[in-house]
């Protein structure tokens, strides 16, 4: 692969006749594309029938696109598998909670022989086909996978066998699951049944483990095409193009291991801040920290097909989250698609062109920004996004609330991005890392809500905490184990020692009520989960002021080894945290500071240049101030002091770090 | 028949003791009621056992009725099949999604072949004894059908068959519905499947295809009985009472081509303006354009046995309700029921009479209501509604839209109400009209939406204006393929030429934004569907005010041989459409005024006269302007210049058509 | 069993290591615990393999508590089976509507073979060998049970044999069920199903008659396994803890009838008026009338499990709950539970002690509580409820409205508890009892909606007014068979001569509309239902002031024999059912007199004392005006006048009853 920022979109030849795909790519070679995403949606055109395929079509395509000089990513085109597949083997899609067969594009049960069989042979020609195609640069490996929840036979055999292998036996997963509790305690394997609709007692922890069994199928389902294609090509990146931060049910942390980097679908809207996809970003980002770039495999360029409205999309804005990508550590941006799609669920104008052939804006748009990275986009290649804070974020917990939802006010995903909010509001990017992983390198760590916590993230918090780092740890946090049961110790359980504070009630409210808490001499109304702490080792640093608990504890700081932890008792103020953080960032060495509404700050660092990225999402120019004079690399003029940046436009600053560096040490 | 508007109600013998017919009867004759529809619900008297029938009862009940003479309807009891056909096949109900068989009264599948067995047995038995009986004039085939969609291996194998037929091959099948998109390729018909819910993937032209199949299989359900009736009884009329408006599945439009006359149930509110009431009789007066007059086979005069809560019916409403059906065209009107129904879910005093046999108000108002008829009822029978105007509505789009709502603010029969409520406020009443119908006769002919075209409706319209016509075409018109896949010309299509415009670009607002536009010195907000025109050979005539497409055409007028077509690319002002109709209407020499509130003004007019119907829905008096000077047929006086119709009363003119024509002509 | 008021938990020793045993013991001994409930979820620890039992641990345990002088009450642990049983029978978890097995928590199937075997073998073994345990007191029969609607194929020949015990023929089922109405009628038992969701028609008396049919096989489910225990232990009582006031589908009347007393299970809100507790309170103290004394088998002392939301509860709280129940007629309160629940669904801290194994606040009340008891708990024990007044409650009505809901505004028990309300807030309390009961003690008797009547209620209601008794029947009365079909005679049907008027009309208004009535000078808004009386014998007391029926009559009083019905045709007003009771109390020498908010007042009158009972629910101190002067038996202090209670806290005066009566009669 070359060192450039990679600019495509997803084709589909197989949609449109074969008289107008050299058109097409005249218009790409026009515009500087340089990737293709191809195949997502093909099999039933690669392989026709039972066994007899047909790559002629695709050999054609794909020598034209690299004649222009288009790098390829190829898709196993498994999410929409063909009809005469389902035909044969109606059992390849899912089996639902009640015992039947119930689909919907995408809904494979990953564990089902049959469908590994056909996956794996078509993914066997495709790789063994085009390992050495020269245009080819890399593989999408099926498309915006769900860990489909499926109840057939198979799966319950896989259950049982992956249970056997967690728990060892079955004494230890009723001890672990509880199930004492409603007598569903299991006297031999073949009694352990999956959560489905004809069960008297299911257990939380059961329910909890058959989330993590699903995503392991469907991780599996991912490394089992991986293997086969590394066997072939090794030279050849594999990536996959996950549904988001909003999608609960595929640990991306697992995922991201087997593939090379990560890769997603981001469809901004046109009438938000688009926080959710900021987030995004940093969550796809982060979940490989072994390699910290990431590609937007779908982008958005036009209308959505699965909105309840769509507004037309203003000149400058396709350019804008294309830019918003890079800003946050894209490598590689693919609009989807080429061509609006004609057919059935998807008949919105979604191009790049107009059903009837003809370039929308987004063409344009995409031509001009591919002409300005011709500048700079190759430094940024392994320019790095700066992020001094780790935002604890684990795919465990969320099925640990998903399984046992019990308070309907509190949402983890949204609570963890009011913080992560709070952060970007003030200049500050956060990766969203896992508990297990190595903290060493952030300046400050947060976990906003962890109930479940085993040793192994015990040893890792407390090491970071020891070594000198700062962590803070929000409330309802620490009371159950790895099973999602509850401990037979004082709360908050294994982070004890390290909060130095000890929990005996707390309070979950409803919208409409609140609480007052003081700190540093301000009041703020709290709500959501309130935990009422008893400090040990402790210290007070605010406390409530209202109700029979007024004056107890509600967040405490304690020294552990290094280090700093917080014990936040509280949810339901962003202001409270904004300035709870921006007084540990003081003494973390953070900067932080408010930066104008609706724009938005990051920076790429490699060794030599800082590239401070600012997007303008008003309709109207906004003046920003500069950290560090540079060059504005889009204009190629220098500039200090302050800038103006044009409504829904893009300033990058490029600064060189060594000066920064020195600054930074007086 | 009788040159009469016939009044009557629903009569169920069955359900009452035999002594109490007489003195039914005798109340009858007393109120003058000249017509009943017996047996709806009566199969399990009719055949007590397979095969045993028992005619007995009715034969008794029908000498009794044609005695006091009065015309009887017999209705094919198929909506409540007996209980020991369903105990021997309980397959005659229908399957759904989820291959189970799932229930509810009426849901029969139409294509099992054990019910066309047993419905045709009985139907045969039931005309072959009354064709000739001399009370009988008629047959209303089963009770309020719907078009049920079942999901059984009859149905599949017929749905098979159906989609063999209409597209001859496979590979036109693949191409029209645009399966490569989701790799839903079919290679042989037996792989061709129900939408149900165990497939992966369904597509849109799928869904809309089965739509029409399952319409299409209930009305040859319908076909079938009335082949039979008519075999024996060709001097008897043959009609259905359909559901309405709202009943989306089932096209009246096929189903008139096989009755003799359409007619429909109608329950209207005690606290709403009842336009839907009005558009109802509209839609089913022009459904079957060689017969524009129809039956009301239920005519709501007491409590409602399907809402959440029930009005007392104040002294006057039944007349009015009654009244309002024959001033759009109907020429009976049966109330439902005679007598309270007693059992089951629909115990609500629903009848003319209590469920203590004593009458209730409705009684006295149907006499009186009778009455009045006597002296000019006969000269309606021939009476024409006079609808200059024609709407364009059609059950292909309305499954269009519903087999992919898209877009959940956008209602298609509620975007066409809005057209058909301003007419009506306005004094002119419309026509509901399908695309391909005759469009002759319309001085304007208005398609609110229509997204799906294929040539015969664009040969049809062409045609329509080129001989002179003026046509109205909505937004979202034209970017659909009769299959319901997006063309590849640009947008509108197959009415490019018609409109002279062409559509970049639309946006779709939720209900919290709106556009502005201006049109002859006024602005309107506008929302839902905004198109943004691009004009070819017509010219603007109003444009959007806001956004960056302000400026843009948002209404078009364009010359079209000698006719003229209007492109609307807005919705959501019905001020913005009474402006523009207005101004349309004078252009077209359409008498177009607002009419007082809560008043319907229509008019029947035969070869002589011309009978002006006035229904004030207020509570109190309310003067009304006369256009034309007549007789007040109800109290006999000759009336000029205006006229007090007192509260929840009615006033009817006659006045004569010659007089009028030279009053037009001058 | 002894003379004194038990107070205690539940504890379930399967859940805790056997060295917490004794300590947990010597807690309870520490607070004075009198009872504890055992085995409720222990099915899997008493028989973990089928027929093989092991009593050993529970006999160890028993042994301990029995020598602390604790009481012990044995629970049969149906509700949550062991997985080897439906592991082996499925099929005794409930078949749903669509005929899939579908669980949850105690959603057996009470009409399955296997689980009548199973379940016997187990109580037997249980009852056999505890039933000389010294330490047993007493045995609760499953847990919370729902008449579980099942449709199974046990079910159905269930159904049909209650059926046919009914109704005898088959002729008499139609003509009372009217199935002619939509051609339902059944021409052999075998055609006779379940309302499940395959049948084409389900009728209104189907559907009641099945609730009455799964309420009967749960009573049974309940008799069988008394029988047994009685059979071994008849010196032992056997109970039920019931679901509340809420809880639909089983007759707690017919329940009764197989227990020595009646329990509950009580969750009070912290944030609410815990009214819906208080009738919770009155209907089980009054459902079995010969022992009118019931117990709190599980009292909330914590964290509740099922709720969107959970305040921390305040100090005094706990306690305050407890003496409400016993202020209401319990001679029980078991706290659920001793220690929280660690597992699955229920992990929330609903425990006395938390999970960690220390005391909540609430062991300390208790233990207050039960000192505070030491002194005048035994003369409680055959000190009945004061209740003057009737309100008629019944499950068959429930089932009725249930079975067809047709007004979504009118909610039954809602409107049963507006009156009981009214009553409450004016210091009177009442009982909830079916119209076939023994009426005679009543001052007043309310029927506040009986749709169904029959001629034993009839004969009931009758017999009470003759001997001077006073009716007050609300709106929507009379006017059903008890099949739930209308009556062919005037309205309210059965009820006519006693009302002394007739019902022509009535209408029934949603939310945003309503009628005035005048009422002795006063006009009040009603809604929901209003009937329109024409007074026979009756005089009129109310009429209403607007619409179409202004003057007409809304409320009427009737002399019957040597007593008096009112009929109150309306609903929606309790500032009118205040007016008219305080009106209709003067004239039956009801002491009937507004409370303060938050206050709750209730007598326990045994044959020399009466208990005076005042609950602070304020968390303020309130004064009281006191109607008898006597001795505060928590503080040991003669009060006479008035006296003080603080914030969230109770005062009980003990006062002689003989005083009192001299008092009355003067």
């Amino acid at each position: 692969m070359e060192r450039k920022i990679y600019v495509g979109s997803n084709y589909n030849p197989e949609h449109w006749p074969k008289d107008r795909w050299p058109i097409d790519v005249q218009y790409m070679k026009e515009a500087g594309v340089n990737v293709l995403r191809l195949t997502d949606l093909a099999w039933s055109r690669l392989e026709p029938e039972d066994g007899k395929f047909d790559f002629g079509w695709l050999d054609e395509f794909m020598a034209m696109a690299g004649e222009a000089g288009i790098g390829l990513i190829l898709t196993t085109p498994i999410e929409a598998s063909p009809v005469w597949l389902r035909h044969k083997h109606p059992e390849v899609v899912r089996t639902d909670k009640f015992g039947r067969i119930h689909g919907e594009r995408g809904n494979h049960c990953h564990n089902r022989t049959a469908l590994h069989f056909y996956v794996e042979r078509l993914v066997d020609r495709m790789a063994s086909r085009y390992a050495r195609h020269p245009a080819v640069i890399g593989w999408q490996i099926d498309n915006e996978l769900r860990a489909v929840h499926c109840y057939c036979e198979e799966c319950l055999i896989g259950f049982q066998a992956w249970l056997r292998s967690r728990y060892g036996t079955l004494e230890r997963l009723n001890d672990e699951w509880g199930t004492v509790f409603w007598s569903q305690e299991y006297r031999s394997w073949d009694e352990v049944k999956l959560p489905s609709a004809d069960q008297l007692t299911i257990s939380v922890s059961q329910v909890v483990d058959y989330y993590r069994f699903a995503s392991d199928s469907t991780v599996n389902h991912v490394a089992r095409q991986a293997d086969i294609i590394k066997g072939y090509a090794p030279h050849h990146f594999v990536t996959h193009n996950s549904l988001g931060y909003w999608y609960l049910f595929l640990d991306l942390n697992r995922l991201a291991e087997k593939l090379d980097f990560m890769g997603w679908d981001s469809y901004p809207d046109v009438d938000s801040d688009n926080h959710h996809i900021c987030i995004g970003h940093d969550l796809h980002r982060s979940v490989k920290p072994s390699n910290d770039k990431f590609w937007v495999l779908e982008q958005k360029n036009g209308y959505f097909n699965y909105s309840n409205y769509n507004l037309a999309i203003e000149p400058g804005l396709v350019r804008l989250w294309a830019y918003q990508d890079i800003a946050r550590g894209a490598n590689g941006v693919l609009f989807y698609n080429w061509r609006s799609n004609r057919f059935s669920w998807e008949q919105n104008p979604n191009g790049i062109f107009r059903h009837d052939g003809t370039p929308r804006r987004a063409y344009y748009e995409m031509k001009q920004m591919i002409a300005e990275l011709g500048g700079f986009g190759g430094e940024l290649v392994d320019a790095s996004v700066e992020a001094p804070v780790a935002i604890i974020h684990s795919y465990d917990q969320i099925w640990g609330y998903e399984a046992h939802k019990q308070y309907t006010n509190f949402d983890y995903r949204r609570h963890i991005m009011d913080y992560h909010k709070v952060l970007a509001r003030n200049g500050v990017t956060a990766d969203l890392v896992e508990p297990q992983a190595d903290l060493s390198r952030y300046k400050l760590v947060i976990a906003p809500s962890m109930a479940m916590v085993n040793e192994d993230i015990q040893r890792n918090l407390e090491a970071y905490v020891k070594n000198g780092g700062c962590l803070v740890i929000g409330a309802r946090s620490g009371m159950k184990t790895w099973a999602n049961t509850t401990i037979v110790t004082p709360w908050p359980g294994l982070l004890t020692e390290l909060a130095g504070v000890a929990i005996d009630e707390f309070e979950v409210l409803p919208d409409h009520y609140s609480n007052g808490i003081a700190y540093k001499g301000k009041e703020y109304r709290v709500k959501v989960w309130l935990d009422m702490l008893e400090t040990k080792t402790a210290e007070t640093v605010a406390t409530y002021t209202e109700k029979f608990y007024a004056g107890r504890t509600a967040i405490s700081k304690n020294r552990f080894g290094e280090g700093t932890v917080y014990y936040v008792g509280v949810m339901g103020s962003t202001e409270l945290i904004e300035h709870l953080l921006n007084d540990i960032a003081g003494e973390r060495g953070i900067r932080m500071a408010p930066i104008p509404d609706e724009i938005y700050v990051t920076h790429r660092v490699n060794k030599e240049h800082r590239f401070t990225f600012f997007i303008n999402v008003n309709r109207k120019p906004v003046t920003v101030k500069l950290d560090y004079p540079g060059l504005d690399v889009i204009k190629g003029e220098e500039v200090t002091g302050e800038a103006e940046i044009g409504g829904l436009d893009v300033l990058i600053i490029k600064s060189a770090v060594s000066a920064q560096q020195e600054d930074n040490e007086a």
